[in-house]
């Protein structure tokens, strides 16, 4: 196999390091807090890939000439116009399914990698469509799981998605929360 | 959550033994070795149910009244009107993933799941779209992964399918050998 690059992932996401990891891409994980904000007239689809930017150029600043591979993603769901990032509370997370139940709605996820002066960011859009949930399925899956920090309060590996998810149509790996396919193919061309 | 009723799995497959558990449906495993054998003028999405159905039949065999509720299911690849079963060998294997490679194929599983004379069955489609992928990639997933049990010569969760699915369109568990969802709403009106 050709030897892909090793990165730093700016990112504290189990999933991705896990995706990360299948994809035997090496790897450390420097991540710096950042305030995750955007502008509010900006389009949902470049949303993540400015949260990513963020997130990339704080941990890129700390380093040096020779300067490190820095991949940074952000991930948010999309239903309605309306934008749901994480939840604040347990009845927020039921909310969130509730309005996702028997819907499709869209997983997008923003990329950005980063040495030096070059960078290439991007980003992937994966439909999904949950069956109709009931509201004893929504308050296990909350109760049982937690899903607090999880965009759309949900994780398509878990119970709710083996369960729940009818279709998807797109990148699955996208949905939780890195599109590894394009990265690789980014940093084979690197 | 509401109660699902317990099951006999009558399949040997890791993964759908790990998708049942992610679905938090209590089964035990129940196998006996059958020949996988169909009519050579069977359309292919009637051959995995058709499997699927000597394989619960001659578990179910075993039990006497009160009958458990008996849970099979085969998955085969196709690809222009081909089977792609499991490779006998490394050689086989390779020539399976440079016919999927930069294309689109579909993942069929047929599920029967039996209780005395009560029988449910169905099948479900996932197509599934590949990247173009160098023989390096192929040569490599087939070396490491030894994908000799794997209908068409590859797992979905694995490096090959990380690194190289382009996209899905269906249920992605499915993929996996069990659309575990459609499973579930069958045993909730058991």
């Amino acid at each position: 196999m050709k030897h892909l690059p090793s990165i730093i992932l700016a990112s504290q996401s189990p999933r991705r390091k896990q995706l990360l990891e299948s994809a035997e891409i090496s790897f450390t994980i420097q991540v710096v807090p950042t305030e995750e904000s955007f502008p509010s007239d900006m389009h949902p689809v470049d949303i993540p890939i400015h949260i990513a930017m963020q997130k990339a150029i704080v941990v890129h600043q700390l380093h040096q000439e020779p300067y490190p591979i820095v991949l940074a993603a952000d991930t948010i769901v999309v239903i309605d116009q309306q934008i749901l990032g994480k939840p604040k509370d347990a009845n927020e997370a039921i909310q969130m399914l509730q309005l996702l139940s028997g819907r499709q709605h869209k997983v997008i996820t923003g990329v950005v990698i980063m040495q030096g002066n070059k960078v290439v960011q991007f980003s992937d859009v994966t439909e999904v469509f949950f069956h109709e949930l009931t509201n004893e399925q929504i308050n296990f899956y909350v109760e049982r799981y937690k899903p607090f920090d999880k965009a759309g309060s949900y994780a398509i590996q878990e119970w709710i998605g083996v369960v729940g998810i009818q279709k998807v149509v797109g990148d699955f790996y996208n949905v939780m929360g890195l599109p590894v396919s394009r990265v690789v193919q980014v940093l084979e061309q690197w």
